[in-house]
C-alpha cells in the first residue's frame, strides 16, 4: 500500500511544525500563538481537517532526502521539511495582506480576524521560527550541511521578495510581458518548491550534479502547479479552491492565461482593459478568454512543464517505496483541483 | 583623539550594510532597492546626512567584539555587525506601518512612499539580508561560532515579534501593569542591544560566563535607552527626535511616564483614561504629568539602568583605544537628546 508513507510523513511534519511553533506558546502572548496556530489550521473554525494545508513542500523534501531505497532516515530531515513549510505560511499571512485577499482555505484569513498590525508581526514571528527550525538541522548534519540548506533557504526567501514585488507591480504594468511572468513565477513560487527538493538532495548527502537535477525537478513543478492555480483562479469553483475564484480577474493579477488574452488582443483584452467589471460580468469574461484560448494555452504548458519535471524525475530515478510515493504525489498535484 | 575609530567603524558598517543590501540591486527589481535604500537613508530627499540611524548597534557589536586592545580585528565581525542593524531597520519598517507613524528621521516612512504592501514586503527583505549577512560571518569564524551567533539572532527577533505583539496589545489593556511594561521593552527593545554586546563577545572568544556579562551591560543599556525614548515620546522635540513627538500620548502607549501617571490616579490619569485629546490638550497634559511627577520617576529609572550598565562595563574593564571609545559611547548615548 503506497500511500501508507505519506500518512506517516504527513503526521510527522505536523507534531515537527507544533514543536516548532510552540516556542512562542506561552501563557502572556497567548493570543499571539492563538493566531499562528489557527493560520496552520490547528484551532479555530474549521480548523481540524481536509482544509489544512496539503504540506506538499515539506513532502516533497522528505520524499527527496530518502530516495536511495533505504528509507529510514527521511525523519532526519524533519527540521528543514518544517522550514519550508513555514516559510510557505509566513509568506501566506503576508501575501493575504498585500493581496487584500479576506479567504484562504476556506476560512477568513489572519489579518481579517486580527488585523492588519498583528498579522504583519505574525507573519514575523513564523519567518523567525522558520530560521530556528532550519538551525535544529545541527542535531542530525554537519555543520556545513546545515550552512549549506540554510544559505539555499535565505536565497530562496530573497528570491519570494521579489518575486512578490513583481506580482505587486504587475497590476499597474501595462507592459507587463510573457518574459515578465516567467521571471515572477520562478521567484515566486517555483523557487520554494525547488528549495524543497534541492534541500531534501543536500541532506540525502548527494553531490552538486544530482542537486541540480533534483533543484530543476522541484523548479518545473513549481512552474506547472503555479500555471495549475493561474487556471483555478479564472476557473476553478470556490468550494474546492477555499479561495475566491473571482479574484484573478477582479483584481488584475496579470496570470499566464489572462497575459495571454492580452497578447491576443481581442475581445477580451479589449473589455479587460476597461476594467470595472461587474460581479455578473465574470462568467462572460471567462468564457470569452476560454473561446480565445487562454485556458487551452495554460493547459499546454502545465503539460509542458509536467514532462520536463517527470523527466527530472526519470534521471533522478528514485527507488523503493519513497519512490513510487514521488512519483505518485507528482501525479497527484498535477491533476489537482484545488 | 577618541573619536577617530568611531568614524571608521561608522564608515566601514556603511559599506558592509552596502555590500549586504547590494543583492536586491538588480535593474528588474530596482524600485524594490529604492524602497530599502530610501530607508536606509543612502537615497532620497534629505537621504545623506546626520539624520542617518546612529548605527548604535552595529557600533556596540563592533567594539564589543574587541575589547581586548587587540584593535585589529574589528572588521571580522562587519557582517554580523550588519545583521543586527539589518534586523533593527526590518523592524522599523514594520513597526511603522502597525503603528501608523508616519514618519521616521524626519521623513516620511516607506509605508507612506510606497504604500503598506510594497512596505510589508521591503521589510520582509531586510529580514532575509539579516539572515545572509550573519551568514557570511563564516568567512572568518568557526562554524560552531557562526550557528551560536545566528541562533542568538533568531531568539532575538522572536523576542522582538514577542514585545511588539505585548506593545500593540498595551493599548487596548486597560489592566497594562509596570510588570508588563518591563516584559515588553527587555523584548523589543533591549533584546536586540543586548544581542549585539553578546554576539560581540561571543566572536571575541569570550567564554560563556563572560558572555552573560556583555550581555547584561547590553540589557541594562537597552532599557536605559528605552526608557529615555519614552522621555522623549512625550517631552522631546520634533525638530531633534525626527519622530512626532506628540504621538504617546495620542495613540495611547503604555510608556514608562504614563503608567506611572495611571498608578498614581490623580488628574493625569483621569483625563488620560477620558481620552479623544485635542491637539492644543497635549501641552497641558504633559505638564500636568510633569507635575505629578512622572518625568522623575522615569529619570529616575534610566539613572539606576544606567548604573547597572556602567557596573557590568567595569566588570568588562575594556582596554585600549576601543574601551575608551565604548565608555565614550555609553555616555553619549545615555545623555541623548534625539
Amino acid at each position: 500500500m503506497t500511500e501508507e508513507i505519506i500518512v506517516e510523513m504527513q503526521s510527522a511534519i505536523e507534531d515537527e511544525l507544533k514543536h516548532q511553533v510552540n516556542r512562542i506558546n506561552e501563557e502572556s502572548t497567548k493570543i499571539f500563538y492563538d493566531m499562528i496556530s489557527y493560520h496552520m489550521s490547528w484551532s479555530g473554525e474549521n480548523g481540524i481537517g481536509s482544509k489544512k494545508g496539503k504540506r506538499l513542500r515539506p513532502l516533497l523534501l522528505l520524499l527527496c532526502s530518502s530516495l536511495d531505497g533505504s528509507d529510514k532516515n527521511w525523519r532526519h530531515a524533519l527540521p528543514g521539511a518544517a522550514a519550508i513549510e513555514l516559510i510557505h505560511n509566513f509568506s501566506l499571512i503576508h501575501d493575504d495582506i498585500e493581496d487584500k485577499s479576506d479567504k484562504r482555505r476556506s476560512r477568513s484569513t489572519v489579518w481579517v480576524k486580527w488585523g492588519i498590525p498583528q498579522a504583519i508581526n505574525a507573519g514575523d514571528a513564523l519567518f523567525v521560527l522558520s530560521d530556528m527550525a532550519a538551525s535544529d538541522l545541527i542535531q542530525n548534519y554537519s555543520s556545513e550541511i546545515v550552512l549549506k540548506s540554510t544559505r539555499l533557504l535565505h536565497n530562496t526567501c530573497l528570491n519570494l521578495t521579489r518575486g512578490q514585488y513583481l506580482d505587486m507591480i504587475s497590476e499597474d504594468n501595462d507592459n507587463f510581458s510573457l518574459g515578465d511572468y516567467w521571471m515572477m513565477i520562478t521567484n515566486k513560487t517555483a523557487a520554494l518548491i525547488a528549495a524543497a527538493t534541492e534541500i531534501g538532495s543536500i541532506l540525502a548527502g548527494k553531490d552538486e550534479e544530482d542537486q541540480e537535477i533534483y533543484r530543476q525537478f522541484g523548479h518545473y513543478l513549481g512552474l506547472a502547479f503555479q500555471i495549475k492555480d493561474d487556471i483555478l483562479g479564472i476557473w476553478g469553483k470556490e468550494e474546492t479552491t477555499g479561495k475566491s475564484v473571482i479574484s484573478d480577474l477582479i483584481t488584475r493579477k496579470k496570470t499566464l492565461p489572462i497575459l495571454f488574452g492580452l497578447e491576443k488582443g481581442g475581445t477580451f483584452a479589449k473589455r479587460w482593459r476597461e476594467g470595472n467589471f461587474k460581479l455578473d460580468e465574470i462568467s462572460d469574461l471567462s468564457n470569452e478568454l476560454l473561446k480565445e484560448g487562454g485556458l487551452l494555452f495554460a493547459e499546454e504548458n502545465v503539460e509542458k512543464l509536467s514532462e520536463m519535471a517527470i523527466k527530472m524525475l526519470q534521471i533522478i530515478s528514485p527507488r523503493g517505496e519513497i519512490g513510487d510515493e514521488l512519483f505518485f504525489l507528482v501525479d497527484q498535484l498535477l491533476k489537482r483541483e484545488s
